[in-house]
């Protein structure tokens, strides 16, 4: 690497080894037995998920098991859980030579994530002092699921150019990141609704990825350039991706507002919000290319904008027409954010984004918490009647007080942590991760499934293997991803 | 084109300008604009997502949030957007270098579709004449998929042969006709069960996509019949549209049927029907070939026919053999479609459907509607109980006297008035199309997503690429649709 | 064949014939007439799915449509369906070319086990004896995927190597097999807890196929080995599959499980399980390998061991740690087992099992039901409640005086019984397919979709066809799955 300090250069600049035999196995079991041990000590069933709860129903007045928090959040909960490992999994195999790392790697950090997520929310929201327990229900594992989506942001900027213990690493800090960040905004600066986490989720993990890709930037990255594209099929796999986050979304920032209309509004927000951004990303997508033609990587990435920028305001009276405006924008927004704002990040800020994170995540839940605030502010007892404006910004306990516009400034003040937290976070953990022993790849073999994966021989492999059975009079070698003639010529 | 009549023939035949730069981009902006007025303008949030509902609950005696029409429908609604949008763009993804187009394509048309369909819904069964406005909950959403599920079905008939803009138009129109004729059938003539839309989304939008097909017909689509076919890949993928569509039918089925014992009957119905048609597809595609080979043609398309056929009467008291029964003759009939009235079509009708949309909607379509007004004519108190029958038939306000057997015959007329408006509907908006200013494709180009993608160069591609920098002594090209030796033989 | 008895050699050693162009549509038209035949004997909509409830709910005091079992169990219901269609259909798309015959016949027979399960299971579980008729809900609807279940693990051990037909026949008798053994189980021994069929799925199911595989051994299937590996797509295609199954897995644990906390905690223990499973799947995959690489076959298999362990005890008090435990233990286990015991089942007990089926189901099955059997043994007062103590392993009517350590005794005699009916059936089954009527494929033609499918002509033929048209100067032929150059060298 060429930006070494001189005096590490000789630890920091050998070569790559990315050889993960002892490392990868020994995180993953010291982490897993770490789980259970902690679960061990920490975690219980709550009060809807433990077997006594049939003989509470009656003490708490519920007549029916239908009341079970169970049945108005696992629908939600299940497609939400399709967002993170098919939606975010899928989204990131549009690499020629990298879809199984993208949708691999994406699974095994997910399934890390979630219980390290489930012990660091429960510590700061299910904790109940007098046992000492966590004690969990559906509503943790959806938020589990959140935190992980966090983390799996933060891969997108990275894709193809770290290890899996660098990705396991980033994982553990960032889903601690996030619980102390979402423990500030949620319950010091009381911004009761960011229910799909727009500054929470994107904002931080968006922030938190890219400022690990500046840190880890490789400036000598073009060499495999060969491999970062995409091809025809790999494209297609990535629509898969696409297509269940968009249709998801609305589950997703509806997923833990409050009980009737709350869950009703966000989802019907977010449905609208969503089929907008399509329009406008479509158009600019058109209109940036000399004969009007579409890129794959708008219509994968911007037309997702609009459920991010959602995610605050969601359960808000925003109206039908609000939606579909914050969507407008957002589809417009991101696209330029590929066009423009990410070749000037490479080039100037030296930040390396290989999914495009900063156009579909980051920047959109920036407008998504400045559309909660400014809705926040503005919310009255006219639109949301005595209850509704309870319910909503859950005015309750010590903060029975506050005013709308108060709240509205609270909601910014939420967004500058979770962005805080995702620069300087990034900012840390990334300087971690450049320690070089990590197994991460050589720049030439950047985005290449065959570091960390056994790849199967290919149809084109059998050619050159068959090609060189037979005696012909060439060698050629036709492996799927590097193609060279070695000697070509007429015997 | 050879058809054009002599007078408008310089107009008509000019060279194809697939350019869609400005065409496009003008408008998706011009549409999603207008649609944020009319929802600024109309729509509103309704009872159940409006944040007063809380305090509505106690006057309206209900006592808990779980009540909510969102908790009845929401997992359907979710089932049935997966169709919208991977069933049918993935279904659409079999042809060889069109897969873009079809799952791309698909997203784009039906995120403006439903915007447009829940203000022309809207106006016609959710406007308050009090306050002039619009409100929605979920079932209008479902409502707004199921429109935008006709236009996608007629985009079937001219996949790979229209550009983007023309489908756009396809779309304005065809929602539109939809929301009539749906009034027509629904309101006019108290179709009052036609949950699935065997006739209002089926009959509808097969009719509509086939008579567009025939104004467009191309004589020379035989330019580009090299890319008519599938390859491998596009076959698996096309089966993820495949199964998607199968396995949510019953919830597109069921969705707005009425609470309780009627979505719990719509599904079973819909799912029994399901089954036996994948049987008599597979047996009639077996047959077909000499020596019992499957087509997947088959198997993508025919399989599906008995949700189609189900979709009416899949809440009638049909029993479980009535469904197997209608699904059996389904797959019979859709199959032999594929075989021998597909070709037909072409020929004879020179009506060329991309991908057998007359098989898989048109036709078990008017089975569904046909099997629809015979249960109606035949329903007994004895079967479905006096609370039953006006549940199933929605016997009240002005229609409370009208017997089963009229029923029957409403049902049947409300078929007509789908085909009407399809055929009819279909020839004008064709005729439309026809103006030589959408960008639409030169016979030799339709198929090819290159037109209007940004295609990303294939392993394929760089061979040719490498093979060239190497000097060799012949030249090839391999892209990877076209295949031509430019220059063979020895130097 | 080598190992065909002297005696019937003649009969057994025939040529394959491999036309299926009678017998496949015979036995679908067969089958489905009789299945049309019995439902419309036997099969009525059950009390919650008749239009007569909505006046029986004032009866039953049910004050609510909610109330109806449609809205506790539809969800899951879904997402088991998408389980068996796309998760194990995607599942088994992994081979090179054989992706139709993966997703295509577990179609086929999952569409007809489902009609046949719900004839068998009815008459054992849903028959009114006063009235000779099964009653069939949204229940029967789950208890038949879950039965089909059993039948698609056994196609995995023979993937690639038998007919259609030989696939139907092995349905019929599997479903058959499977409703006794869970008569057994369920009612004879009182096995109240085997919600996800940790034994009557998973167990049978795996030693059924294994059987089958045994007797049906090829010890020629070599000559189809440059078709028994896997492509980079189609291993992407089998990740759509595995992480289907992986999400919806707590569905299919919790899909029958008693209403409210029944439900809530099988979910959480069955997603906490998943997690765990997935880390010691990379590690042992990644120890495996000199370089660390991962291994494809792992992830996409191992990594689902932990939800078929946790069917039996999903319901019971096992703990959040306890969940994660026996997902620690299943990953490490079946990725072992598919390093060190197919192999060995291959090499020294001569069974081929295609897809791993013995490290996926039938092991983590029996690891399943120990698990089930030590914690119904250990199950207590104070950790279930009096009244969770009953719900948990329906301690009701002759069953009421039953200890839960006897309890414990009979989940391990219900194991034992799963085991027999899967071996002891399975070796029947086996013989019965060993008649050359079925058929099925020589080894030399394994593997491949030719065999039975309209597979569509590729790039890389069209580049042979392409070639050859040219007249260049020498031939080759670059099937997809074959590669050979037939006359090399100069002219």
């Amino acid at each position: 690497m060429t930006n070494c300090i001189q005096g590490f250069k000789d630890y920091f600049c050998r070569p790559k080894n990315t050889n993960v035999r002892l490392k990868l196995p020994f995180v993953c079991f010291a982490w897993q037995i770490a789980m259970i041990i902690l679960f061990g000590v920490f975690v219980r069933y709550n009060n809807e998920s433990d077997a006594h709860w049939v003989q509470n129903m009656a003490q708490n007045n519920i007549t029916s098991a239908i009341e079970n928090d169970f049945y108005y959040r696992y629908p939600s909960f299940q497609d939400v859980h399709v967002m993170i490992f098919v939606g975010f999994g899928f989204l990131m195999t549009f690499l020629k030579r990298y879809s199984f790392g993208g949708v691999g790697f994406n699974f095994l950090i997910a399934a890390f994530g979630i219980q390290w997520a489930l012990l660091m929310q429960g510590w700061f929201h299910s904790l109940d002092p007098s046992t000492g327990k966590i004690y969990i229900g559906i509503e943790n594992l959806i938020n589990a699921d959140f935190c992980v989506a966090g983390c799996l942001i933060a891969y997108g900027a990275v894709l193809g150019k770290v290890s899996p213990v660098q990705l396991m690493v980033m994982t553990l800090f960032g889903v601690t990141l996030y619980a102390v960040e979402e423990y500030i905004i949620l319950n010091l600066l009381h911004v009761s609704l960011d229910a799909g986490g727009s500054m929470i989720i994107h904002v931080f993990g968006g922030y938190y990825g890219l400022a690990i890709s500046w840190v880890l930037y490789r400036p000598n990255l073009h060499q495999s350039k060969h491999l970062q594209g995409s091809v025809y099929h790999s494209d297609t796999f990535a629509m898969i991706g696409t297509l269940f986050l968009w249709m998801f979304w609305p589950s997703f920032n509806s997923a833990t507002t409050y009980h009737g209309d709350g869950q009703h509004r966000a989802a019907i927000n977010t449905y609208l919000c969503l089929t907008s951004c399509v329009l406008t990303t479509v158009a600019i997508s058109s209109l940036s290319q000399k004969t009007g033609k579409l890129d794959m990587v708008h219509i994968q990435n911007s037309t997702l904008a609009g459920g991010v920028a959602m995610g605050t305001a969601a359960v808000f009276m925003v109206s039908p027409y609000g939606a579909l405006i914050v969507g407008f924008c957002c589809g417009i927004l991101s696209t330029m954010g590929y066009l423009y704002i990410s070749p000037f990040l490479e080039k100037t800020l030296k930040i390396h984004d290989t999914c495009g994170i900063h156009n579909l995540h980051a920047m959109p839940g920036v407008i998504g918490g400045i559309v909660g605030a400014i809705t926040a502010a503005t919310a009255s007892e006219s639109v949301y009647g005595m209850q509704g404006l309870i319910n909503t910004f859950d005015f309750t306990g010590n903060f029975k007080d506050r005013t709308v516009f108060a709240q509205g400034g609270y909601q910014a003040a939420g967004m500058c942590v979770a962005m805080v937290f995702g620069i300087g976070g990034g900012a840390i953990v990334g300087a971690i991760l450049r320690f070089p022993i990590w197994g991460d790849p050589a720049d030439e073999n950047c985005n290449d499934d065959d570091v960390y994966w056994e790849v199967p021989q290919d149809e084109e492999d059998q050619l050159e293997r068959n090609v060189g059975i037979k005696g012909l009079f060439y060698d050629w070698h036709l492996s799927p991803s590097r193609l060279k003639f070695q000697n070509a010529g007429p015997v």
